[in-house]
């Protein structure tokens, strides 16, 4: 392809080959509550900025450290002003997603939390799965080509390598902002394809595409969505144990990520 | 009220109390539809920054200029990349008014566009809302807590001169990232007491109410949701007729903020 006359495209392009081929140094974890992000923090020994890297009101939380040549930065959303709880949800994954690359320019962000799966698509509880692509199921707008907008279905980066050493289970995540699915939810589910579902990743997959910042989902199964149990009895019920699978996960993966670059991956 | 002992928090009503006495000099508003904001772009004359305000990839618009003694910025989220069309939703709306605040610092945000009205609860079609209150209808959370914070339910800056000077109607605003209406929405909207639902309006109210910047939301009723029309024809046919109509509240609105202070609104 020919360069365009200013040569921007061209330049973007040497410099996105270039980055492919450059070894990972700084990473991004987004995770959205404390309870998922605490093992990964005691894990790796990060420490929390005693003064905070994002702007004064803002409640998130960024904890950091180095991991052979990995430096690690994870960012929890924080609790509530108000309520006292986790900051979940699609808002605050996407302004911490988007505040996390302009502080910290990672070359890569991994999008790590527990999620619902769909047991006739295959998944189980505590499976561990990678994401292949991410949409949203709760932005219904019955106009022609909003309607794809509200979807917003797009690719995540391809990590073919990171999948099969990893032994992890490849998927579709649709996301939403509530933990329950109605009707409606499920229909666009089904047509998203998705095996998982959760309330962040979308959200992350968007503000991180704005500036092509490359990206993981790394989503452990809490429930099962078309199971017998109820959603919210099930997923407290194995936060924990759950926890401690993507926690290990999470650590397999840096292994397998330091020391190589984004087109080894 | 005793200070705590770092002072911080007498710092800080100090530093309210003495903005609420200072007259308003540069106003944000966040309108998601180019539709929406281009009335009020040729009205007040408004220039498109020729280099953005926001980091590169950010879509997003600002339109500034001067109006007596106000600096008025317009920030529209722009288009979709890949879709080509406006970036309305909770997500986009958050966005722009985290990054408009850092870079404008505002004394007053003004979250503008059109909404749909419920008849039941005496909207009609044009008439303007000055918001009294928002919430979120779409994040249902059914764990302890975590339902309220989903909810988000905040009181709006409050402004009594004007919505009386002005004879604007007053009411409750439930915001969701659908544009239809599904049983679900329907009964949280309720539960809400909402008179008018947007796309917008509680994601912006987040994100100020992060940096306590006060925020007034002036939404005009396109479509009645619980009336006979299907919402998307009954929007798409008033969009140009009710976007005059708020292009002319607007104009009152800032005629009316003009060499006041937040404590005369």
């Amino acid at each position: 392809m020919a360069p365009p006359e200013d040569g921007t495209e061209f330049t973007e392009e040497v410099k996105a080959a270039e980055a492919e081929k450059k070894p990972i140094s700084t990473i991004v974890f987004v995770i959205a509550m404390q309870s998922e992000a605490l093992p990964l923090v005691n894990r790796f020994q990060l420490t929390e900025d005693p003064d905070s890297l994002f702007p004064k009101g803002c409640p998130w939380v960024r904890y950091h450290g180095t991991y052979e040549d990995l430096h690690i930065n994870l960012i929890w959303p924080g609790k509530d002003p108000v309520w006292g709880v986790d900051n979940v949800g699609t808002i605050s994954a996407s302004l911490v997603t988007y505040a996390s690359i302009q502080a910290l320019k990672p070359d890569l962000i991994v999008n790590a939390g527990t999620c619902g799966g769909f047991k006739a698509k295959g998944a189980c509880i505590r499976d561990v799965f990678l994401v292949s692509e991410v949409a949203f199921h709760d932005r219904r707008i019955p106009i022609p080509v909003f309607d794809q907008y509200g979807v917003g279905a797009r690719r995540t980066c391809s990590t073919p390598n990171l999948l099969q050493k990893l032994n992890l289970k490849s998927g579709k995540l649709s996301t939403g902002d509530s933990l329950d699915m109605s009707p409606q939810d499920e229909a666009s589910i089904i047509a998203n394809d998705a095996t998982i579902k959760d309330m962040e990743g979308a959200a992350v997959a968007y503000a991180a595409g704005l500036f092509s910042v490359p990206t993981i989902f790394v989503k452990a199964v809490t429930d099962l969505v078309d199971g017998d149990k109820p959603t919210t009895e099930e997923f407290i019920e194995n936060l924990g144990a759950v926890t401690a699978a993507l926690d290990q996960t999470l650590a397999n993966i840096m292994d397998f990520i330091s020391g190589k670059c984004l087109s080894e991956l």
